[in-house]
């Protein structure tokens, strides 16, 4: 299984940005991790602070990849490029938000993303990465 | 570690109610299979279409659970009192839903609940249940 | 033909709270003169003000009856649950309004419940829950 | 006993337009029907797609009707004026609609005509005609 | 100096509708003593129940007046086409309104008219009409 | 009769400020006219910038005048404390602003002391304040 | 003098549910204090979590009562039912919070009960339960 | 093939009317043209200030048409019952505005006839009835 | 103790203003018996219609008061400066309105004062002085 | 004649992209159909998924080109700054949509970048282009 | 050069009044600084709690001050008065605010006076007034 | 000191770009009478269109700069991210507007990034710049 995760807007700050908000370890030392819990999948891993870029990306992880991780940062809330890209191509899609957005500002509390994804998993910190391939496993069984 | 799971209104018709938006297997079936697939937690279930019962249960199961799993149902949306009820006890809570309900009505895009649980998973059918569950033995390791 | 009559909260006060909206005539008296009207129906009648156990009731109602006549009273504008529950039975139901609703405070211009209905009858007093028992026996010729 | 039914825009279309939701009988094929279920009424009929004829006939109809029956269609979301002629007359006056506005476009939901009618009766198809002929039966009773 | 007064719609039942709010004289016997006070003005009057009649009017009227007093009742509310003939002719113009539109109903508050008028007399009962007059008359002093 | 003229905050600017809006007599010229052309009457004249003395003076005003024109200026679209005044006194009032406020800005479309008096005349230049004085003179006759 | 108290959702965790907002010391202890300061007063209390206990007390209630204290906790801002019932019955009415709910969300700031008891006592503690019974005490002066 | 125009309220001032907005040639002049250029086409034209009488003419046209033209003028706006009218025939359709009503008020942003034609051509002058009809010669290619 | 008593706008017209919401006795009658029942306290009291003089006041009345109560008036509404006066004085300070405001107009619901003080007294007549005063007397023991 | 075309973020999928509501050839072999059609215009084409490009490339284009034709997808709803250069450059611009906005999701009715454009022409499908080329050509006339 | 230095509600508590956002010296120390660097400007300070005060002062410092420097404090949100002050008199003005009115509670985000100064400078501190001032100087130059 | 300055979209039009709005003389032109005025300061200077482009630059710049200037055009009114880029790094900044965006379009009021910076200087045209550059001095001081 090959499982894209997607990664948007000041996300490379991970480990630095407001640690008591987004924890203090950086994606790259998670994702370490995360490939060694799951040997048998092959990850693709993508980042950018350039909205068009993830848009970029997004059309080509759909051709080879099973399902797709992604957390727009605060593209979420502004991008409906990303959202119709989501939309336009048609493999099955987690959206995850480290943060628990409901607790925070209102203008965070909805995604533009959301409705086009399978569904989402939102303020479990890294964790969320972890519990959405361990859904996507649980879909090929 | 004890594992206490509230359904609200309308979840006693799992199975059968719109099982295009809920699927088909009733919620006791699923219980059976979390129940296996996790056999070192102690579970505890409550299941009530009154409101002011889940606030009671609320309180009731603060006392002797490590971890509650919460889906309101309907009530999600409308009752300030089962968001109370979770604010005033101090433990950690998932919130699941079932559907995507971010394709759905716009009325049930936002829970009331979600602003105080640790976090929310949506939209990935009853296997959400199982993913909260994961996610509280992650943090017992 | 089974005809169930599904009154909500504070509609057991029929006759006496401000009979200027509501008219000075009980439900009790009412509902007799109903029975004498169409004496080859067999009706149920259920009143309530827990919104859980209108909920409970729908779900049970729905398998033996031929048709629903809910009035939710005030539960009408906020019970997401209870509209979820006409939504998930598959039975005609019929919503009565006894008083104008439009002509009264702006929060009871739109019950929650009207668009899972088959229709509603607003404003034509006590006679609305006649009327709704001549539609399905209309329906039935 | 003398009652008028109005229709408003596009009510001429009926048993054409839109058939799955407003049917595929002509109204004056059911207006037939309803005379020969109603012998001692005597009735009046006016469509027209024009705001102010309906201002004009409702004027005029007051003079001469026990009742009044209207369906302003596309005219009940928009007309100030017609439902300013329905207030300034003194007869009674049940709003229909043949579908359930409720479950359709948020601008259908609500009539300016109906807080200055008696009632309201709304999805139950062109048998709301007929059932608020029985109110006004009914009432004199 | 020749003056047109347009009337809109159910301004045909002054003097018999709602008497509280809009006196209980006709608008023709108004009218007459109106013509008595001024007897040096040509006066040209119109009302129509019919929205596009009122339109037609206007156009009309714009050839040959010197000044205009609308009350188009309750298209004032509604009518943009209204709206737009009185801004695409170049008449000096006045609107009035019979009761204190601004203490009853909120969607009574602002004419979509007013905005291309001269001025509005607001509230004056019958007499707006003749204060309007006396302010083209002091115009051409 | 006695006639009070109550003029708001920036009308003692008349003349000078934005004379494209507000013409470029001052009050003072204008007001000599008006004594002139009504000499039975016997008028009181207050202008202030300070809202709370403009209540002062209408509490005052109210004992000894037939009727009280004001324009409150800018104060017209904040004030609720005058409003207040206006509505605790019980003489005639009218409302005159110099320019088409339905021209302008949306926030000065709806002035808060509007709904308190007998009437409003708007937009007909200072001569809204002759107008006024016409109204009060009909009354008596 | 019969006074009753009524306290709604989650109110039976006083003393220990977010202590610095709603104080530390339960409601038994404080009912003990208040029924020895006014011990000529019989006092009856209710508490409940369900939304239609609620309601089913104020009904009784009402019957042998002089005076209804409710507090009705997060069921205020959503029950129509309870205000409802309130509405309902003929007997003077204070409703007491805790907290200065407009210091708090905003959801937390109106009442639906509120427009339809006596008077509001918000934000001075629990002692806004004795100040409701001083009220009611000089009422019977 | 045969095509209708049909144009609404005002349009019969073109050339007139606002001509900084609307250009100065009538649209008498600018039919003519168009017959020339498409001279192997029908054209039917219709224009009213009457909203019914439009909704009239839609339900004919729709029966000898291969495309309808509308430009509904204000009555894009306010107009449920033409809106409808166009939605209940089963004709190809094109709004047509000649100014670009994104850049006037807001009110003229949203065309409630928009969702039910095929397309809109927005801003282009005259031209756009040129192109509309462009448009339907390429469909029959 | 020392108490600071504040009212605002037109409420030196208590007693003769709309007698039928806010009574008929006047306040300096009302502060009389006060007086005499709190004999141990030392009162201060002042009155303003004028916004900033409130404003100065407050700032004076900081500094040697126990306890102030206020009652702004129309003021309560509007006036971001005396709520912020209130906030940046460190008094304890209670907001006594003598009407329900929630059962009165909208604009009424909500005073900006509100969430500055501890509490708010509201619907209880000229007696929520009374009560305030009573709330301070229980702060000392 | 130069005609620059600009097409946004995802519409480098046209012809795979929802091909029920965006047709199903791309836009490569559609130019071609286009450039054969017009063959005495220059075209230029480009198209980015990345907002700021294609506000670099406006910039550009801007001085030679005699007409700009854009689509720019997604960015339409959101993007100030491709308004912005619009808006900054002195270019005869018209706007194309492909589908019909007006009858898909609110969000996607009104595009920042209408009120800066000559027109638009929406919901023509890919033949929109083409009419917009027709536009430049008929003005060139 | 003559510069005007306006100040409003509850400035006059500056460096005691919530020194954690207004900071803790006085604005006279504060002034005494600004007149030593700025010697050959002739500096005049008004502050004042009342809106009408400085409405006046406005009125009269616009006849002798080559600028005018206003932080109007509460009042910024709600005068329209001063708002129109500052429209109708023909002087540069700069607006000041001390905090960052951006990050504070949205009714503090627009300021009514904001739209009629040439510009503002906000959040910088006590500084903004002498960055105003140099702004003034610059001007000159 | 080390100043960075970035500019956003379509500032690389400054001087040619609406000139009655921006001015007519380029950034670059500006940029070296900054450097001359201020020459023991060390400047760094960014200009993109591209959004990401901003957001990868702010987390660069942070590291060595002691503070920041940033106008952000037209993404001021849409950028989640670039604001979030700002509050995540822990340098002094300040934002500057040109133009006086209160008296432009309501959409242009309030910048997403000025909640998170010092403070803003606005409307002083290209001057801004160099008075956010006193203001950093001053801090050193």
């Amino acid at each position: 299984m090959k499982i894209t995760i997607i990664n948007g807007a000041n996300l490379n700050l991970l480990g630095t940005r407001e640690p008591e908000i987004y924890g203090n370890i950086s994606f790259e030392k998670y994702f370490e991790k995360l490939k060694n819990r799951f040997k048998n999948i092959e990850f693709l891993y993508f980042q950018s602070n350039i909205e068009g870029e993830i848009v970029n990306f997004i059309q080509q992880a759909s051709k080879n990849s099973d399902g797709i991780i992604i957390n727009a940062g605060g593209y979420s809330y502004t991008s409906v490029v990303i959202a119709d890209a989501i939309k336009a191509i048609q493999k099955p899609c987690i959206e995850v938000h480290i943060s628990n957005v409901f607790s925070r500002e209102k203008e965070r509390h909805i995604s533009l993303i959301s409705k086009y994804v399978n569904g989402s998993i939102i303020g479990l910190g890294l964790d969320g990465y972890r519990l959405a391939v361990e859904y996507f496993c649980n879909l090929t069984v």
